[in-house]
């Protein structure tokens, strides 16, 4: 099991195939919400997102153990398949890339831009077990979020932000398959156990919620309806509920909630944000609102790569007439 | 008349006061072009544009002639009303400003939040006859372009770019006014004046290109109908005019050029990048297309402050499905 020295080993390990994405803050957004609200910005991550963090930490700790595959495979509907993608050209192995119709032809292209065999798949369960073919002929496969080396790779977004930034009261992460969030709790454990992490999913899609309320792992049948297309995950695995249980919790935040930060961030910051990082925000003001002194937090940008018709569907409706508060 | 040592004391002048703003590249668009293009990242820079360098030049120049007022004022739909009243606010000045109904609300918004009192007037022409009234009252009066201390100011973008980044062998930046590209040109000339300075305006708002070609000032009656909303200027001046002229020429760009590349570079370097600036991408292709070598060129992004019902327009047609080329 993962522990906080994983996430440090992780950071060494990747270091020269990542970059070490900036901190940013907006004077006005602090100013319209009275606490300081600092931003680690994966979306100007290689691929636009923390996904290759993980990727790299699996193909390198691989190449250590000296039993680096010749291919590698994955299926994904999002930033993963470009991060295993982006792994095998950086690393010159093969990668063979499982991703549903239902993806968007953006990323389709991007993976394929990274020299990957792409397989356009009708279902996710199609691709699944399409992928076990695959395996079969000798290909390693890198699961999106249950796999200790992606789990310690995805935590050192948060490690290079506790060492970089100020002190944090709080840390708000996208829950998805709770990879990112895991990591982050082990990497606040390493640095700044007094900062509290909390996980962040669409209301629509709050399997990880129910999972720890309910006690047990709930099971979405279809990928949920949600904007925020990187936590359309089906259930987190009982490798990240275990870490997911020591959080201070999973915040559940509405589609109209999203929507409205995104428009905001994208104002405020002039960053591409993808709606699964800018919902972070709805479960910030929700933690402040009940705060008696300035705080400061930390929001993991996890990535800004957003398909056209999401951008449509995201500035359908003006949401800056309405200034944030608290 | 500025000469190149006016851009180099406005950028000691302004050092303070405004950042210095990172030059970025996309690896990926590099790669699909076959030639280097870097940007300018004046959309980071305060109040979201480069509007600020310009007003803040005025403003410490009139400071060191002790010629500082008590109250500024201008007209402006767009950054230059930010600016003058960013400007104001920092030096401890009242500011007036005239913003025409037609301005975005976000604008007025923003321009309200530094300080400065907003009156909105009903036309444009409105707007310009009310200014004369606060300024017989003792305002001064900082002009969006004819000026030299704004042409100073706004070249000092350019200067950074020059004097951080490699050898360019030719810069782009939007053509409103004119300051902006003036600015640049004077800039090239004090450090890299073998680097071909164009500006670039739309088709639909080519008032600078039928200047040049006619040899006189082509005005507009009313402002033109295009979605880069920061070159909506009715006409260049005699003073920018005297530089547009040594320029390498003003291009002339499409609407739908102007949505492609908006689309696709806030894609490629997820940053929130204003259609005037984009734009730009349209008429380095047009250049690059004439090269026989590979080329390093510097794009200015003029600004990132988009209203929401323009990025609604932005991204009402998917325009990612067909990859840049030359």
């Amino acid at each position: 099991m993962n522990t906080p020295d994983h996430i440090i080993a992780a950071q060494s390990r990747i270091a020269g195939f990542v970059h070490r994405t900036p901190l940013m803050e907006s004077g006005t957004l602090n100013a319209m919400l009275g606490h300081r609200i600092v931003f680690k910005c994966e979306n100007l991550q290689k691929i636009g997102a923390f996904k290759v963090r993980g990727a790299m930490n699996t193909l390198l700790t691989l190449k250590e153990q000296g039993a680096m595959p010749e291919r590698v495979t994955c299926f994904s509907s999002g930033n993963h398949a470009q991060a295993v993608a982006y792994g095998a050209k950086i690393l010159g192995l093969k990668a063979t890339i499982f991703i549903p119709q239902t993806a968007s032809s953006l990323k389709v292209a991007a993976t394929r831009a990274h020299g990957a065999e792409v397989v356009v798949t009708k279902t996710r369960q199609e691709a699944e077990s399409a992928v076990q073919a695959v395996i079969d002929q000798g290909a390693v496969f890198i699961h999106p979020y249950d796999d200790d080396r992606v789990m310690a790779g995805q935590g050192t977004a948060a490690l290079e932000a506790f060492q970089d930034g100020p002190a944090f009261s709080a840390v708000f992460a996208p829950c998805g398959g709770g990879g990112l969030v895991s990591g982050t709790w082990l990497a606040a454990q390493a640095t700044s156990p007094e900062t509290k992490v909390f996980g962040v999913e669409p209301l629509n899609a709050n399997d990880a919620a129910r999972t720890l309320r309910d006690g047990k792992i709930f099971k979405w049948e279809q990928a949920p309806d949600t904007i925020a297309d990187g936590v359309r995950t089906l259930y987190v695995s009982e490798r990240t509920l275990a870490f997911l249980k020591q959080t201070a919790g999973v915040l559940e935040v509405s589609e109209d909630d999203i929507i409205y930060w995104t428009q905001w961030l994208t104002h405020l910051l002039k960053l591409t944000i993808e709606p699964t990082s800018a919902g972070c925000m709805a479960g910030v003001v929700a933690y402040l609102r009940a705060q008696t002194t300035p705080q400061t937090v930390l929001v993991i940008l996890s990535g800004g790569n957003v398909a056209p018709e999401t951008q449509a569907q995201i500035w359908a409706e003006d949401r800056l007439g309405t200034v944030p508060c608290l």
